[in-house]
């Protein structure tokens, strides 16, 4: 039957709104006006299907929510069912009053009025009956006292409608519900005062100077908790105190009577000796919150957070992150027990974030920073209840149960005696405490607990700091503290009002060890570094030919020993860094935490110092290099006498064959250009090292977290990143690259793709002309390129004759000694053939000069080219054996010259050639001083981003650095070889 | 007398903890045992002040809070004192139960038995009572029943203490509290099933195949919900039918009789036409909740998405965000209204963030995409209720009065006779409804409200989508609308159960306006290029010489096809990403938003062949260069005769002084240097590249938001950055820094620091050396290079005084023609010339090739050298116009030759040569080709980037990219120069 029904009335829905459907091309949704159910007048409710405020109908009026009607005072209700109407009728004049419930008229007992909602209202102390017991509606209502003797002891219930027993407080102190002679304090009875309080207690909160406060709270709790605590030993009562106690701050004040919070605790505590104490904590009485560690003694602080490490080992393993379990115990303000709770999240944080970030914070090991600043009206409405909470860590006890270790606060807003004991930095000032809160909204509250606060107390600054028990390889720590800071904001206009709040975490080491491990380091190498310098200045002063040791001498000292200082301070820096990358993200079980940002500052100052000194270093080698003195020795006679003209009668006037230049500028040229070659490519190093951090995330090694991941995660905004991990990341890194780089330059790219150093050597060889450089008055390098053919100042048909039977082995070998390869030598000459060739040579400079004591340009060009010529002649001769005052020895250097880069021997009488294979000549290139550039641009590299924080910054200015010391060195080494080989810039290209 | 008492109890706190303070050196802080409340025996109580578990007192047991002991059943309390300890007392056999307060002792009443708690329970309808009205303790307990008829009407109220009038459902039904022979549904009681509603109700869940619950919810609710609505038009049984419709995803199917929530609703709301409709939306009962948009019915969606604009026009302004303002009302699973709620931060999102971020989505135009995974346990604690929203947008009314606007909800779970309707993509076939939950753990509780539910629904991907009007200039757009999808999520292990979920706002416009530019920006280019690369080919043919038109020519067409093509797409596309980087992010009114990732294709895929065709191009650039014909004319002559001999008689035996080759090596090597020089530095390149887009902060541009800003904020990871910002980003930087970079270089570096195309043209005239090349067949470059001083092959002394002599101007100009300075023309020359010039140089390419046609290697060699000295002297022989029948001329090119780069006069008589002030000889080298090697390099960047979405990978791929091409560009070129030139590549340094 009910199917038949259904399929009779049913129609689909689709079709019923098909036929609704309205003509297209009309609007389809009309809007909707804005009403707030606040909006509605008195006589409106709202309808809350159509979001519209709509009239109540006759006799009727809105609803405490504002959704429906209700009859107005004097009404009753005759129908409702739920829906937007009702009906009303006025009640008769017999029965004017409304009953409780609404539907019936009753009329009011004699004593009894009608109020203003038209009921009637009993006095206090009666109830209110309008049905007789088993239901049926009385005619008259009926007010009925309770009776508040023995034995009933009985009060009307919060609705007036029962009597029941009244509060036990009273009966014990008065044996009736009266406690009209003895003290009523926060809806309690006491018989008296009792002695050991004072009987004013302090309701006036003085958040500040002038900020001040008369706590409705404390009017209705201090008096009460105190004297139930005493007396009764009331937990909860005492409890209330101590949270009292708290939203004091802890303060404590001996001068003054103890009629505060904390001092009625205090006069509690001890008048309770006899209950004994909890834990065997002798500052955690029995029936009282624990809020005091012992007394404000010296030393106590220090015992507490020092003595005894906790009891659980931390390790760091990959995937299995080892946590810091704190443990809260939460309390309301009233002094219940609400629950304990797990430390994670949102718990202690004031600023939301997600839960994995916020997590992060608890991860063993992980330094971690947050702050946000958040709007006072959200505070308001979500911290409306204080909780406060005694906070402990998670241990596995010895047998296997769980164990807390208390947690200690230290609250910076503590006063003793007025003073602001915890903001002192020495620990043993302090006086710790246990409880703590993070937002009061209820102390502030003047004339009603539910009113808008006056004042709000927040936790603005939450860290919790982690100590290393000292030289522990067991990963132990001392019990981590918890250091807050209150601020008090004074409510005006909290949608506009914003607090900024942060949240740490801290790890810490004592770290006087390796401070003095360190300075042990600087100072060996530092020692070790002034030999090395002496010895340097030394073989300088040889070297020039003098020994007098002079001003300038000693400036050659301390520049030697700022380059040799400079890598003493590297290698401490890089030896640290790369310690504290591999020991600290390395590590499995906790044996080393990463300096705080305080304690970064010595090793910080310590590479400014390297980057300092080796950029003295730098300019040093490079005004060296710049001034160097060189010559390319043309070997190239003229082939023969060309006939200029046959003079009658048969005799022919010749002259010698012109010797083309060409070659020269050719050599010339090509010295030029090997003069910034390096052993590395230092583009690809810049973008290889980018890219390893950048790309690949080696970066991200360096934020303070002790596992390794690749990845940026969403942590990296709240661990911040060490300077030391940073400088150790980036040299380790430019370090590896760079050496990778040397290593593949000689051992396959200078063998397989191109050497230019050999190929200069070559080119030297073919062309017939050789080189002589002094970096020294009297001493220098010779590069031997003799052709082995005689004559390279020739044809295209001959130069590739020469070539293929060069090639084909068929001539000589290119030694300087016959039957020798050996063309590269360290010369170290007598000074008389230095002051010969100075002699020679003089006009040479004469250009360079701006006084020319000679009389015409014209004629220093002629004096300067026969100079030249001169010169030319005179170091072929030299070289050649011609000259016999000035002969010369060639010879191997001792291993030991060639360590400490000097020559034991003085030419006194002969010049030495040191046969030379390692191309030492490179010394005054950039070649040969690939070290000293490595490590100025990782120093350079490295304290930009120190001072930057920022790996890309760094590297385009290091790209920078290069790029103009290079053109500097580029620039100036050409006009010193044009000024010394007479060779036009023109041909420098 | 108060303060006497004081001053003598009171002694400090600290001295008190003095005495209390242990002997140093022992731990002062014990660990505590970690105990719950819930680990206490039922023996115990949890001691808030000890955190420990103590034992209760004699005949006490723990409270249900667990925090303290409450007597056992039949002891009643004699003290209490809000302490640890209370006592109990036991009650005598004559009064054996326990009042409800606990203190007393009482007898039950015949009839009524004692409960396992001790005290007296009353039979179902009764109350109890303990005391007499007025308090006074009763001796026996009464159970008094509750008159049910009238004009009692009365039931007990909840706690059985007194009567009460009943439901007035009861009463109206059946005149009494009884509704025996009524239906009592959900705790109504309804005379009879309505005719309109089936009589059976759906309770049924079905969430998928394998997944029924049958909800406790919809077994209460539903009918009652269904009748109440209907019959009373009760508001809120209404609106908890639609919430129960919601629950069931609004799923219809109009082939199953309406006995599940959705199809009552549809029932009830063809039965209540006569009460109309709400604000004129045809679908919006009065007395029901607007749950759907009017049927499903082709057209509608489009009509109600994209017919009207909002009201509000939208406009960026850099310091005033404006904001989607969306309004939701909330509801309860009762139906109760809860309040309006304007939507922030974490409404409508479930994952946590700050708050900054969360509110981030809201601001208009930025695309924003927020996911996370929640733990099922974090959601089944937060959403145990269910709440539901029917989601508003607010605007300002031409009245200036608020207004709303419904934002319509596509929920993809929707099921329309069964088929998911709305997860098809075109939205005529949708049926969007109105009112959406976040989560639901209501319905799926199967055995009772408080049980744990089997299943929940969670709002896995939300997405709000706002469309653009198209071609609006006013900022308008249509409404926004939501696409929700649900996941059911069977509960099995809440803790370890997760569920990834996503919040998303995307922005749309319609694009086919601006593809229809594209498409015609393209098409209208391409035709362009096409003449383009016609005209090129015919110009090729031209100077090869060749006039059929044969396959070479169409490949060699293709070749220039694609260049002229990738010009094309990537004129195009820059423009295109230019114009949303700047229209996108330089609007104050609305008028653009970006396209969407899938709108995006379409842009990539042109990006994409644009760098492809533009890699074509530099190959086929780089193998013309590869292969050109080169040749260093030497013009010295033999500067006499060397006397080799005089033979008797005074004949004098001489032989030609030989000219030096070392000239040509320098040429040759600085041609070779020359090669891959570029107008811009390309390092510096990139490196200015990445630090404006990553340090100085442009790469934070790139993001989908309409507001500017260079500094890198928390936002970033939830605004997605867009493709073509990213495109229009990195090539609007890369050409910029490319473009200033030439301009720089013409300008200033060329001019004031070198130039080394015109030091390689200066060198040519000072080393007395020609250079000519031929690009083509027949077409090449001439680079005068004959010194003016007649011989060059001289010593230093000549050299330098003839660079003097050229200095002070004493010497004649440089050019081809005397008296001009033009020393580099282009050349186009006669076939014949070409033919001889070949038939000279052929054995000159013997070496080259494997099968040597000539007897030994000896013979090769001698004859190479013959045919270059062959070549010398054939080529300064006609250049000095010394070959009578192959003659040339010298002209400017016409101004229409230079545009289309194509000569109109083909040589057949003399060869010409176009005086080439432009240098236009660079065009075979890296200097000349800069547009499309710096295109190619942007592309290149771009397309790395758009691959990454890494910029700094991008820079380096880009930096190996140039390294390898250079390098292969080099080696190649080297090869090359020295086959053609017969210059050792030794003397190629």
């Amino acid at each position: 039957m009910a199917a038949a029904q259904l399929q009779f009335h049913w129609i689909p829905p689709a079709l019923l709104f098909l036929m609704l459907r309205p003509p297209l091309g009309h609007s389809v949704i009309h809007s909707v006006p804005f009403q707030n159910p606040q909006d509605c007048t008195k006589k409106q409710f709202f309808d809350i299907s159509r979001m519209a405020c709509r009239p109540c109908g006759a006799n009727q009026q809105t609803s405490p929510d504002g959704t429906s009607c209700i009859c107005q005072p004097g009404y009753k209700l005759i129908s409702n069912n739920g829906g937007p109407f009702i009906r009303c009728e006025k009640c008769p004049v017999t029965s004017p009053a409304v009953t409780q419930d609404g539907w019936s008229c009753i009329r009011c007992p004699s004593g009894a009025m009608i109020d203003h909602q038209g009921k009637c209202r009993c006095s206090v102390g009666h109830i209110k009956m309008e049905r007789s017991i088993n239901g049926a509606p009385l005619t008259v209502a009926q007010c009925e006292l309770c009776n508040a003797s023995k034995p009933s002891f009985s009060m009307p219930d919060p609705s007036a409608k029962l009597c029941i027993r009244c509060h036990n407080t009273f009966i014990k102190t008065t044996k009736s519900c009266d406690c009209k002679s003895s003290i009523l304090t926060g809806g309690l009875c006491f018989l008296a005062q009792p002695k050991a309080l004072t009987t004013s207690v302090a309701t006036n909160i003085i958040y500040a100077k002038n900020l001040k406060v008369i706590s409705a709270w404390f009017i209705s709790h201090l008096k009460a908790s105190a004297i139930a605590c005493l007396r009764f030993a009331n937990l909860t009562a005492c409890q209330a105190l101590g949270n009292m106690c708290v939203m004091t701050m802890n303060s404590l004040n001996i001068a003054t009577p103890p009629n505060d919070a904390c001092g009625l605790y205090q006069t509690i505590f001890k008048k309770t000796v006899h209950l004994g104490i909890v834990n065997s904590i002798n500052s955690w009485r029995k029936t009282l919150p624990w809020l005091y560690y012992i007394g404000h003694v010296d030393g106590v602080p220090l015992r507490i957070l020092r003595q005894e490490p906790f009891p659980t080992a931390f390790h760091f393993k990959p995937y299995e992150h080892m946590k810091l379990q704190f443990v809260i115990a939460k309390y309301d303000a009233r002094g219940h027990f609400l629950h304990w709770e797990k430390v994670t999240g949102g718990t202690l944080q004031l600023c939301p974030d997600t839960m994995t970030k916020l997590n992060i914070a608890y991860i063993f090991g992980i330094t971690y920073q947050q702050q946000c600043t958040l709007s006072v009206s959200t505070l308001l409405s979500k911290y409306r209840d204080i909780e406060f909470y005694d906070m402990y860590m998670l241990y596995i006890g010895e047998n296997g149960e769980e164990q807390l270790h208390p947690i200690a606060v230290r609250n910076l807003n503590l006063q003793y005696n007025g003073k602001f004991v915890n903001q002192a930095k020495t620990e043993n000032s302090w006086y710790l405490t246990r409880r703590f809160f993070l937002v009061d909204t209820l102390t502030g509250r003047e004339v009603h607990l539910n009113s808008q606060p006056k004042v709000i107390r927040v936790a603005k600054d939450i860290k919790i700091r982690v100590n290393l028990v000292p030289k522990t390889l067991q990963g132990n720590i001392f019990p981590p503290f918890l250091t807050i800071s209150y601020a008090n904001i004074k409510i005006q206009n909290p949608e506009e009002q914003t607090i900024p709040v942060s949240f740490s975490i801290e790890y810490e080491m004592d770290l006087t060890t390796a401070h003095q491990n360190t300075e042990i380091a600087l100072g060996f190498l530092s020692g070790v570094s002034t030999i090395n310098s002496v010895l340097k200045t030394t073989s300088w002063k040889r070297r020039i030919g003098s020994q007098m040791i002079d001003i300038p001498t000693i400036l050659k000292f301390l520049l030697f020993y700022a380059g040799d200082l400079a890598n003493t301070f590297f290698v401490v820096t890089f030896g640290t860094g790369f310690y504290w990358l591999t020991f600290f993200k390395g590590q499995q079980i906790v044996s080393v935490l990463l300096p705080t940002s305080s304690q970064e500052m010595y090793f910080i100052s310590c590479v400014v110092s390297a980057f300092a000194l080796k950029f003295l270093q730098l300019l040093h080698k490079l005004g060296i290099q710049l001034t160097v003195d060189i010559f390319f020795i043309d070997w190239e006679r003229p082939k023969g006498k060309i006939v200029k003209s046959i003079v009658r009668g048969g005799d022919i006037k010749t002259a010698p064959a012109p010797v083309s230049i060409w070659r020269t500028y050719f050599v010339a040229n090509e010295w030029n250009n090997i003069q910034t070659i390096r052993k590395i490519n230092p583009i690809f190093q810049i973008v290889v090292v980018i890219f390893i951090l950048e790309v690949v995330g080696f970066a991200n090694l360096t934020s303070m977290n002790p596992y390794s991941q690749l990845k940026r995660t969403a942590e990296s905004d709240v661990v911040p990143s060490s300077y030391i991990l940073r400088f150790g990341m980036a040299s380790t890194v430019w370090l590896t690259v760079g050496i990778i780089q040397v290593v593949f330059c000689a051992s396959i790219y200078e063998r397989f793709v191109e050497d230019r150093i050999s190929q200069f050597i070559d080119i030297c060889s073919i062309s017939n002309i050789s080189v002589m450089i002094f970096s020294h008055r009297c001493f220098g390098y010779y590069i031997h390129g003799r052709s082995v053919h005689g004559h390279a100042d020739t044809n295209m048909e001959e130069m590739n004759l020469n070539l293929k039977r060069e090639a084909e082995n068929l001539c000589g070998q290119r030694g300087l000694v016959p039957n020798t390869e050996i063309e590269t030598f360290q010369i170290f000459v007598t000074k008389k053939i230095r002051e010969q060739y100075d002699k020679i040579r003089e006009p040479i400079h004469w250009s360079n000069k701006f006084i020319q004591p000679m009389n015409n340009p014209e004629d220093a060009f002629v004096r300067r080219m026969k100079a030249y010529n001169t010169t030319n002649k005179f170091l072929s001769s030299f070289i050649d054996h011609a000259i016999r005052d000035m002969d010369y020895i060639v010879q191997d250097k001792l291993l030991l010259e060639r360590l400490i880069d000097m020559e034991l021997h003085e030419p006194t009488d002969k010049t030495i050639f040191y046969n030379d294979q390692h191309l030492a000549f490179t010394d005054i290139l950039y070649y040969g001083n690939e070290s000293t550039l490595l490590i100025f641009d990782t120093l350079f590299f490295c304290v930009v981003d120190l001072a930057a924080k920022n790996f890309i910054l760094a590297a385009f200015l290091t790209y920078i650095q290069q790029k103009v010391i290079q053109f500097i060195r580029v620039a100036v080494g050409r006009k010193n070889v044009a000024a010394k080989t007479l060779v036009d810039e023109r041909f420098l290209l």
